[in-house]
């Protein structure tokens, strides 16, 4: 199991989300409250959306909490679309080409949960990834493949709809094995523009996910907290678990939903995978 | 605060001591019951004798549940004194250099706990250490100052006595500095024959430390496990913490105390600082 | 390209062939007289046959001439069969699942050179290979593809015969997609008894190999040199580049050839791919 | 020895220094032409001057040529004053606190060059640095001893001077020991406004250094070359190598002098050791 959060608003330093709250990333890295493992210290990655076209990644197999230079980097990198991820593996090797997010062009990827009985799916799975695509995947996790599936599956043009036809993929493969509950999983996915946030598992009983109330009501709620003060009315947070304890600022993502982040009205909707 | 254990007996390998005990060192890294931190994932260090006269370490900053050399090298090396640890920092860095066993000649050495302060005292404790020994300090934790305060200060020729000298004079520099309680440990030695086990803090209130009843005692207790009938009556260990659950199998080692394993009769010793 | 050795005789200290030598695979690493790179620092591997059914293994994404555990491990561990591994990449990352030697049951595999344009054709590779085994393939380099493929062929009932096969499968679908020199390679294996080594090329400029001359002739050669006479008979080493200049000692293995060391007369045959 | 380059000017990419001239550091790592040791693969730093007041730091122990976070931060990271440096360890261990540039509040420090049998003399230099800064040395090298000298003897108020009071110590105690020629370097230091780049060795053979010509002059030699009509007159470059071969690009930094290099007209001066 693992833990993440996905960020998208105002631009702030990453140590903002990964050191400085009370219950942030890395201290969740060594006391998840909510996850499946109480640790996560097999490595851990971000993403940021910065100058280039593709967006930056930064991954290490080290503890987060050991990792000076993640330090020095969250002291001095600014985005304003983050996904960050800190990794209790289920089995596959602690190595960089393993940890989250998971990129292909401007598309950032991050998984908690696990494709079960991964080593049994495994090759059935890869061959329904698009040939094209087979020499891109540089890991051996299950969460890798199932980004791979997305992406063949039309993950750039129809996100929601790649990711509920590879789960609908994943739990056909699955049941043909006698496997009853294939997927377990938050997922976030982005473009650099929007962020899509999904929670879902084939037995109901999925991983924890929270997003942040409104800037606008939170303000409403603490007229006097100046951080929220300096965030516009558009930043949103999505993470595995709340990043602290202020009552009203985080909201769970119901069972088998996502939601979408964007300029706009941000939107949540019924997760339904796609038989395939 | 860290886990470590000393094992001295009938050759074993690694992974009797490492990964098979139900709450094994590696089981402590992640979930520690009785230490300060639950996570011991700053590093590990084995040391061992073999065939060469100067004891063989291996070390490593990544967690010790990760290390699939370790692994690798738990299966395959035998030996009839070894000594384990795993590190939580208590500030200074991950490093090959800081993790434990630390080594003389052929002696090794493993600390537990801390000198309170330590960037206070650093510089005039080193400067009680050896003019001849200060270029063999490689890191920079407080333990491996205490160690070679303990080398300056007769380690070789009486290691209690040693260790109670250098014991002493942390306390007084500390208390020197109005530090009010200078000194936690745990600490092992061995040169290859004996070990010593210490157990002594300050404030009185030591970390945790047990060591193995007798073979023969444990034997009569359980005359079915085959377990105890492959070990020799002398093989001992002294650990941080219980490697499993075995009624009448671990026995605490008394505040300010010490305890040495060697052939013939094991003893137990008060440990009582002397006054620099 | 990368460089190796395999050693098969009286047990030696791993640092006698990996650290001593005047020309040792540490000081390959650095400066490789006959390598297409000159500096092979992109990890390394040590395998050897111990007390389990299953060989050890070592390795580190560490240049070999910095890491201190390996310094350690040769100094303490003795072998008489013995595959050592440096690596220089050629594309794929640098982490421990790329590292030779590759391992299977009792099987341990090394390679030097390249499959020509491999991700063009690493997917109709991958699935040539058995698909019990597919969950088995830890890492994304074509030597691994390439071992996989020859335990799919039979190596464990016919190792020359499965490596031609594999060779021969290779070359076939190389050239399907018009790539004129599918194969490159220096590849040794072990089965704890024996030792192969392979020396082959689609274009037939193959890597160096060389051989070691047998241990009696080395005798009456230098009569007076303390080593030679410290080692069996039937000792013999295998090194993409030799370990010293002692006149006499290295014999060139011809192209398209393979070696077989085992218990009684050693032998050299030709290698020959077979259609697939 | 180690190689290096400071950089002043426009704010460029990361990687338009390290990665992208046709002699990169990244090329240099792998096949220095001008250093002692062809290969730099003990590890490397990057300095940076962003936001925050401490300038920002990456390091790390891995060879340069292999650290995919080097290459995706150099992709991101744009900045205007640089310090970039690889190391080719002299003895002391590959670890991030022993990679340079060091740092002290606003001030970064990178050294190419040894002082003299060092462990001999490491003792009397470190207690010649002030107690105060004591604990700030986390490392063991030479040069970081070298660094705390010169912040004991003034660094912050004048460092030409605090360089030369400093190598004039380490020059004394070193002939005091019968060291012929204590000290070998080139040094570049930056406050994040001006950079200081010394040559010097206690012998008068010192390591290379370069700096680049005035962008005026470039511009006039080579009118149509794009990249130096995109930097502002006032950027310069100061390197162990020349980065690629445009003929007038380069010139020899002499012997005993060092380059200051701010707002205005840089300057040539002469470097004397003062007698301590």
């Amino acid at each position: 199991m693992c833990r993440w959060l996905a960020y998208s608003g105002t631009p702030v330093l990453l140590e903002e989300l990964i050191f400085k709250p009370t219950h942030s990333l890395i201290d969740q890295s060594l006391h998840s409250r909510l996850g499946v493992e109480t640790t996560n210290g097999d490595g851990f990655g971000v993403g940021w959306y910065a100058e280039q076209d593709i967006p930056a990644l930064y991954k290490s197999t080290e503890p987060a909490w050991n990792d000076r230079n993640l330090r020095e980097l969250a002291r001095n990198i600014r985005a304003g679309l983050i996904l960050a991820h800190i990794r209790a593996s289920t089995g596959t090797p602690a190595q960089q080409t393993n940890c989250h997010p998971f990129r292909y062009g401007r598309w950032l990827w991050m998984h908690n949960g696990s494709i079960a009985r991964f080593p049994e799916v495994k090759r059935e799975l890869t061959l329904a990834i698009d040939p094209t695509l087979y020499a891109d995947i540089e890991g051996s996790t299950d969460s890798e493949t199932f980004f791979f599936l997305a992406v063949t599956l039309g993950l750039e043009h129809d996100p929601p709809g790649a990711v509920e036809s590879a789960v609908g993929l994943i739990e056909r493969v699955g049941r043909s094995r006698g496997i009853k509950h294939p997927m377990q999983m938050t997922v976030a996915i982005s473009d650099g523009q929007r962020v899509w946030a999904f929670r879902y598992s084939s037995e109901g009983r999925s991983r924890s996910l929270f997003y942040s109330t409104k800037m606008t009501t939170l303000r409403a709620l603490y007229p006097d907290n100046p951080v929220l003060h300096n965030l516009s009315d558009e930043t949103r947070l999505v993470v595995s678990e709340p990043l602290g304890d202020l009552a009203g600022a985080w909201n769970n993502v119901p069972e088998s939903s996502y939601g979408v982040i964007h300029h706009g009205q941000d939107e949540l909707r019924k997760f339904t995978p796609r038989p395939s």
